[in-house]
């Protein structure tokens, strides 16, 4: 059975938790705690050196890490990844665009707040800001006319990017002015199996 | 033919430049110069919102962005992308890498101290050294005892971490004390059709 080392409050964790529920998967959870230095032992490093959360074992000893990386590899020839190269390229493009232009602004800022550094990083929360809005808007700019990120059905585009924006509110993003983000939230929301970041 | 709209300096462009030439597909290029803000028009938002470069036009007004994604998409069914499900994920694995944990802090780095803004940006600098070295670590780790990133042979996951490493220097990042990466940048730079960063 699969075996994923995951933090819960983790938006990087949940979409692998997500996809592999949907899929029907079963898979025996490690919760590590982050904040206590649960990554960086020995031990884990052994598993991944870059020492973050979420890695899967596919069996005893054998780790995939990278979120991203981890959705392509559970979703390859099942409907959560279109077959079509064109369509595929697109959800690969916005995995990208999640981890470089998205995730460092809107759940860096989350997890700051969340976990009462907000203080702390006063100034670089104020940096995140535009470029979190920004991307942001960029998927406003496609929800707009799309039911979903890539073609017209639900993809791990669509989770990967559901992670964090759907609690971008506790990293002090509104979504007030993305309706159609908000409406793309509910329709990922009310997909067979949803199951809410809180739920390990 | 494809086009692709590229800075030369850019490692990101190189990886694709890299590729194109290695697979033998000719390419246009379209220079833009992101100091001048050309990546930041109407024209340019309209083919990539993100305004970034690289990206390429497969066809007319058909765009797809994100260096790594362009990589997989075009490695396909090549030599240069592994075909075992498992090796793949590697790929994949390392390109989400080189993304989150290694461009940010050494492309980054590279750009500042290449462009004149080392003086304006001198305390992200510092911080960036850390999770720099700690990218190369994690390299060095892997390339201790095995030629390539992945499998034994010359992947995309290789051009990908290549583009930025080859010139960690120009970004204050020394390699002196990394010699399994030094013997690597010579291996990759030993592949067949390989071309370097200064060249169109």
């Amino acid at each position: 059975m699969y075996r994923l080392y995951d933090f819960l409050p983790s938006g990087n964790g949940y979409k692998v938790r997500l996809l592999l529920t949907q899929l029907g998967i079963p898979f025996d959870r490690i919760e590590l705690d982050i904040l206590k230095g649960e990554t960086r032992t020995p031990e884990f490093l052994a598993k991944n050196p870059n020492g973050r959360i979420p890695i899967l074992e596919i069996e005893p000893g054998v780790f995939l890490s990278e979120s991203n990386a981890i959705l392509l590899y559970l979703s390859e020839g099942t409907p959560y990844l279109p077959e079509d190269r064109w369509q595929r390229a697109k959800v690969i493009e916005w995995l990208f665009f999640e981890q470089y232009s998205h995730e460092p602004y809107i759940a860096t800022s989350r997890f700051w707040l969340t976990h009462g550094m907000a203080e702390r990083h006063r100034d670089a929360l104020e940096q995140k800001q535009p470029p979190g809005y920004a991307a942001l808007g960029i998927m406003e700019q496609r929800l707009a006319n799309h039911p979903f990120l890539v073609g017209d059905r639900y993809t791990i585009a669509d989770i990967a990017l559901f992670a964090y924006t759907h609690v971008a509110e506790e990293g002090n993003f509104e979504l007030n002015e993305f309706p159609a983000i908000r409406a793309w939230i509910e329709r990922v929301q009310s997909q067979p199996n949803h199951i809410p970041i809180t739920q390990p």
